[in-house]
């Protein structure tokens, strides 16, 4: 079965303990924890507050934060993508606060499994989702709990993807409704998202390349997933590889 | 500005004490109170309680509540629209539980006006909402507090038609995603519903003549609106009216 929630206000709602909960931020969150994890980030250490990753750097983690859409003065990264590409990632811990997609994963965390969606890394979750044979809750991370349209589009496009393998009940809502504007949107999804609430917030910030490689499918097989609250890459755990 | 709140859970994140809210809950307590004001009954209290409801009784009202879908023993009606339609509801006051509308209806009070939508009042809903130049929101019961699907097509039918008469902002990302699905749907939404969870949910109960009417645009022009905690007709609410 697979289920797609909107909010992390709602989470509770849902059923999780054995299922695989996969959070999505597409715009920026998980989208760049992709990034940092394939340009050889050893793990991503989501935080809820901007005092609390400060802490992180005293043990030798590098700290990255974002606040409606801006980085943080005395942090070493922001929320971009394009960030977290260079060698200054590879080896490193990273502790990680943004607005809406860290809280959404520390909401999710007593999941039974809780692993990162993103365009970037389509392709290779879905593939891997399937092989797990386990209900799947996709948790958009939104806008400060409110419903946002990219996220939606993501967990539409894994529903079509899990649908598409003959694998999933599609008897949630959210599950039909995020389909349905997937596939309207997927021919140009940038196009979609022109009115939507984020990419207007954004607008001020000049972002559109960052929104735009946010939104491309498949520039990675990297899946993170979290293991003692740590985000990592999924084959280095192995014991969980189906 | 009209916004759509997808579940009575997320109510609190909108700002509405300047806001007219249309409350939804097409099936079907939303669509039976538009019935009932239709037909003659005097006023409606929506009550959470299924006791508190049988204590209207005592001072006169019917009484008419749903759990899960079916009727409750010892009531007068249940939640089928076509009960609301005989003459033992004119001049009648009803006291009225459901599962998720009434919820939501208390959810909304405080409100600076609560009003009630259904597919059966679309256009004079729509063409009142219009008038009034105040900010719009849409609050979708759901089931259970979670999102679900004819209550979503019909807040894109609200925006669809605000949209068209010039008046709504759309930067709200679930207005524009109700709006698209019910673009989609607008042609045979009982089709469209076909896999819908409440669908499903209602098929044992054999209902499909009242989710049938439900989805029938216009057989009304009844606006039900709140008043001191008490649906009535908006025409008799005067002083309200622009």
């Amino acid at each position: 079965m697979i289920e797609v929630c909107g909010s992390p206000l709602l989470f509770n709602l849902y059923d999780h303990s054995d299922s695989i909960v996969v959070v999505i931020d597409i715009l920026r969150a998980t989208s760049s924890i992709c990034v940092a994890l394939e340009h050889g980030a050893e793990r991503i250490v989501p935080v809820a507050g901007i005092e609390e990753a400060k802490k992180y750097r005293q043990q030798g983690f590098v700290i990255a934060a974002e606040r409606n859409g801006e980085m943080i003065e005395g942090f070493d990264f922001g929320n971009s993508p394009f960030s977290f590409m260079g060698d200054n990632v590879k080896g490193k811990s990273i502790a990680f606060s943004t607005t809406n997609g860290t809280q959404a994963i520390n909401v999710a965390k007593h999941a039974h499994q809780v692993v990162i969606g993103s365009f970037l890394n389509l392709d290779a979750l879905c593939s891997w989702l399937v092989r797990q044979e386990k209900n799947i809750l996709c948790l958009c991370s939104g806008w400060k709990n409110r419903f946002n349209l990219e996220d939606t589009l993501f967990a539409g496009a894994v529903v079509h993807q899990l649908k598409s393998a003959g694998l999933s009940d599609t008897s949630c809502d959210s599950a039909i409704a995020s389909e349905h504007l997937y596939l309207a949107a997927k021919d140009n999804m940038y196009k979609f998202l022109e009115n939507s609430s984020h990419r207007r917030r954004l607008e001020r910030l000049h972002i559109e390349r960052d929104i735009e490689y946010c939104l491309t499918p498949n520039q990675t097989q990297v899946i993170p997933i979290l293991q003692n609250e740590m985000l990592v890459r999924l084959e280095e755990v192995g014991v969980m590889e189906k």
